[in-house]
């Protein structure tokens, strides 16, 4: 005999296959939702059906949004003449959060990784070079400082050139504010034994 | 103007409220739905929907079930003669994952915690009392080895005496099959150096 609810156990299974919830963290979950008002679980819900009923790709940016084009591409304030592109569309709310961004942005949906299979094609890389007009003046690489993220941005560097636009690599080093005893980690594991190697 | 949609602001915002998941954590889990088929959203939503619908507390231990009385309570095999009190559903279903223990249940809501208001009125022990007839032998208080939870078993063996049945507290100390350098902890700050101080 099961020792949970046939729903109890159904709710743990699905919330335990989200990213960063175990067996665990799902079960804590489960039971404190039992404790909340019915409204707010019903809420809860409603919100992460509505997430992917109404969140769309903008047709432009390929950024998510709930109207097509999205904001940031309607937006007029915004400086046309420069588009920075990145991996996915939570690397634009991180940019977005800093406030610093005012121009457009380009969501590529991924970053070149021949091990998993993802070439040129499977990225929004044509739909990049068509947006390069003579408004566009700069690109900002803003793609991620790893291996995959250094290969895309080399081959969109490498197609964009001919174009005439300035292409920018967003800067790589020791984060602004941190202490380097951290921040400098060892090549070969990635333990914080930097200097002992 | 906000850097993210409505929708997606508003399921982060209802994620980022549960336990163990913080605004991070939860924009991860919203841009991981989005990459999942519409079905699956659904399937997860619904599951949350159907906790709260269907699960109720069994009249008689009051541990969450979908049929009153719950399995445990109407099931024949398990020893009528020995009923476990624990403070939360979750400790049912911890204890039951053990397989080791084969009676009945008794969930008291929570513990005596005056600093939080809670009194003997808002646990279930008025409830439990009743149950206490010429069947039940024994009386196991595994209420969680804390303050609170020494306080109420203290104060449940109290009431319990007069009734004339054993009442047996659960083993505390070293937990089995760990190792005594990392279970034994400093007296003061709760770290791990308890030798040195």
């Amino acid at each position: 005999m099961p020792y949970l609810s046939k729903s109890l156990q159904r709710a743990i299974d699905e919330l335990s296959r989200l990213p960063g919830i175990g067996r665990k963290s799902a079960q804590r979950i489960v039971f404190y939702l039992l404790k909340l008002p019915k409204e707010e679980v019903h809420g809860l819900a409603q919100s992460l059906e509505d997430v992917k009923e109404k969140a769309l790709y903008c047709s432009v940016c390929f950024n998510i949004t709930e109207t097509d084009p999205c904001p940031i591409c309607t937006n007029q304030n915004r400086d046309r003449s420069v588009i920075c592109v990145v991996e996915e569309a939570n690397d634009v709310a991180a940019l977005e959060k800093t406030g610093d961004y005012k121009g457009l942005y380009h969501v590529l949906g991924g970053s070149l990784s021949p091990l998993d299979g993802i070439g040129p094609d499977d990225l929004r890389i044509k739909e990049l070079l068509r947006r390069i007009n003579d408004e566009v003046k700069e690109v900002i690489l803003a793609t991620n400082p790893n291996a995959e993220g250094e290969a895309t941005a080399l081959y969109l560097a490498k197609l964009l050139k001919p174009l005439g636009v300035k292409i920018s690599r967003i800067a790589r080093g020791i984060p602004v504010g941190t202490d380097l005893e951290y921040s400098l980690v060892c090549y070969l594991c990635h333990c914080q034994f930097y200097g002992l190697v």
